[in-house]
């Protein structure tokens, strides 16, 4: 019989989000898991990673088919030091998530839960970030587990080792929710609104909040529209940032 | 008369680092400038922001034609409160670094450098991350200021306003330089291998190190390729992270 697939789970929310407990719970139905999770939330870290300081790893639970670590770091540092310090081999698949809110569109750049799957697929490993569209601590992830079985289960299946998905599934009850639907990433931007403070001595301090400008989420094949009609979205994800169509126009302004 | 153009710079590498006082004296020749960087260095910072914390802001000096601050946030919070607070107007370039060490190839995706560049491309601004090759406090930072100017000049006076670039500039002695090549990232990646260490209670931590690992660095179009043959390396850049390529594979698994 061959080896169990051997699966790393980590996230940006933290070891103890319920995303996480949701996401860790249907991977150990498909084999051995891996959890390895930032010990206090990490959202909005995109792709950072510690270099100036250093990380811990403290061991919460370790059994045949299971176990399960803390690292003070970031999502990509719990990534990076679970291939290299933790794993006896390479895993068959690293899942991100299941993310509290939505990494659709231009979030994915901001996003922590994305930047550790991406990091996987640098590493060339199979890689999925799922992201439930609900911030709530007590959000319902029973629909966004059930896609995200089935999606893990499309996954280990592949001929393809070689891609990264960033998974979004609606605040919706299963039933209502319409399918699956690849997408690319709609174009979008945060518009910034930042809350100014004065603290107890007359010093301004200020809090980032905005609201989410979508500029093409009217077309069919973005992931915003998929999440607005009922679908879950799948968008394939790549590291390579070259913007290939500007490579002409830039060259046209040194030659 | 028009108005001098306003240039926004900033960095990764923290307010005093030779890098940005190189770049702000290029910066300045050309017309107002505001300097905004982080407090202490945010090297590795990625796209990261900060949402669990507030920020502040220092005003270091305040004269018609530039204005410099401090901020204790990551170098995208930079970008973003300066645009929100700081700014009177939409900057007509934005610039960042002179970053001390390179961002060419799979850098880009762990640069705080290149992620204050990508954040003004995504408001829209035209905006250009530079770094130089030599990780030194005292660099000499001749060469890459004098092809920031030669690049600045190219892209203020483009008539496209809508594109980012990473432009690595060769630790090489100007004269030595074979001038400038626009390239595609090339493919690489960093191998880990996390230093233990036992600190004095006998607990263990880690150091993240590493060696980079380059895939493709003969191909003749990467900036790899361009720098290891003496020439500054321009790569525009794109924030969309689709993989267009895999969209059919993709899709092909669940119809």
């Amino acid at each position: 019989m061959p080896d169990l697939p051997l699966i790393l789970v980590t996230n940006d929310d933290g070891f103890h989000a319920p995303g996480i407990v949701a996401l860790t719970k249907v991977a150990r139905t498909f084999g051995r898991v891996i959890k390895i999770a930032p010990d206090k939330p990490q959202s909005g870290m995109g792709h950072a990673i510690t270099i100036n300081s250093t990380l811990r790893i403290q061991t919460m639970e370790k059994g045949d088919d299971y176990e399960a670590y803390q690292c003070t770091g970031t999502p990509v540092d719990c990534v990076k030091i679970a291939l290299d310090v933790i794993l006896d081999r390479k895993p068959d698949l690293i899942i991100s998530g299941i993310n509290h809110g939505s990494n659709a569109s231009i979030n994915v750049i901001y996003s922590g839960t994305m930047s550790a799957a991406l990091e996987g697929y640098i590493e060339g490993i199979p890689s999925i970030g799922f992201s439930l569209l609900d911030h709530a601590h007590e959000a319902d992830f029973d629909a966004a587990s059930d896609y995200a079985k089935t999606v893990i289960e499309l996954a280990l299946r592949s001929k393809t080792k070689n891609f990264c998905l960033n998974v979004n599934v609606p605040k919706l009850d299963l039933d209502l929710i319409k399918g699956m639907k690849v997408c690319r990433q709609a174009k979008a931007k945060w518009q910034e609104e930042f809350d100014q403070r004065q603290d107890p001595s007359g010093q301004d301090y200020y809090w980032l909040t905005g609201h989410f400008m979508p500029f093409d989420d009217h077309e069919e094949d973005t992931d915003l529209w998929a999440l607005q009609n009922g679908f879950v979205s799948i968008v394939p994800v790549n590291y390579d940032l070259t913007n290939y169509a500007d490579l002409k126009e830039i060259e046209s302004w040194i030659n």
